[in-house]
């Protein structure tokens, strides 16, 4: 196991929401992040797919982890996701690369992927920008 | 109670990942919706702050909202937020508004504010496009 | 007629592509810009409407003049368009204001307006990031 | 030449926007577009760089080709844009694809690469939705 994927792993552990959603890293190496979620109820909406939120939150996260990957501890400043169909399955991946990255800033894309009877579909794509934290402040 | 006001309700109560996290209802009415949530440690990140995904998924969940006051039955296709500071405090409202709306879509914004020791802090604005679920299919 | 607007006139003239378009500066002050393009025939697209990246162009350059106002000499990193209805009629005003704002970025939003027979209509909304452009490097 | 990229070249030459630009398609089959432009000094802002607006016209064209190979005739509902560099060179090439599409909608992709002596370089990546154009109304 690499020290980044450790590092990553302890990160993933001190994030209380993270804990509560139960989000596993699988990949962490510089310019790529893969975080994996299982799905259960207490994860859907109303129709009984997963809700956005939690897709969104997995993008979300596995974007900021792309980009710290390069740049050290990060925040996401702001990502776009489109919804591409109802997450429905077992399992949530989402995998994000990093397409560009500054001293201070990287571009990220996620591709979020739900696993359902062992077919793997593409939900959600996502776009962002990952900030690292600026511990000058 | 408005009818409309009562329906939201009942959909939020019908949303398991929802009532994981404890939204509310605030305001609900045609072209506006207004959500909000208690801050506790399970919401949090690493350094303390409300998870970006939590903020996320209230403002996704408010933008449907807003769509579907005027849409009925509802999703998000898709959004962009930027985050403008760190979520601290004790509670999180997300207020979404309908700017344009069609048979079928409508464009929303949101902005997400934290209260915080009794001061309002905008901390996202969001932007996306709602799409009503389509029933003949 | 204020410093920084007769600066903001200077830029706009300087740009090629504005004078190439006939972009106008109608208002800049701290955190607000409003830029104006009268519609010709070589702005338009097949179907006869203003062409969607005309539209852009005025939200994305109204979007830096807003974050420029509080920042400086400033770039557009990143923003999201939502086109609400086609743009057609004799002028586009783009009314960008800042929202949020650092030492070197910025988060603004805009709205695109058409001047149709008298009439305004709303025809975008736009959000972004503007970044001041570092000059040390 | 397909009958779909004879199409295609149709449209870019009734759109007198892109003509006063000089965008040429240069690939057009299902699910993928790839537009391009030589860059002249009217194309350019007042640090020498193209103007932000004419990489945003050409992701944005792009991306509303790649949707309308497989929907037909359609526009530019929303997207998203993240600049990675100035846009310097003597041509910029914007290569979109389709990512997941229905009966109304595409959700596509887009690059926009700038060749500058011989070298290519990724300068903006682009996100959106586009629509099939509604003939019922």
């Amino acid at each position: 196991m690499s020290e980044l994927f450790q590092f990553g792993k302890q990160v993933l552990a001190s994030q209380p929401f993270s804990a509560l959603l139960g989000t596993e890293l699988e990949a962490f190496e510089p310019g790529k992040a893969v975080l994996t979620l299982a799905v259960r109820d207490e994860l859907k909406q109303q129709h009984g797919f997963v809700h956005g939120g939690v897709v969104s939150y997995l993008a979300d996260n596995a974007l900021t982890y792309a980009g710290g990957s390069v740049l050290g501890d990060s925040v996401t400043s702001e990502y776009k996701i489109n919804y591409l169909r109802p997450a429905l399955g077992e399992r949530l991946t989402a995998r994000a690369t990093v397409l560009s990255s500054g001293q201070k800033q990287a571009v990220c894309q996620c591709e979020v992927i739900a696993l359902n009877n062992g077919e793997e579909r593409l939900v959600a794509v996502a776009q962002g920008t990952i900030s690292k934290v600026d511990t000058r402040n």
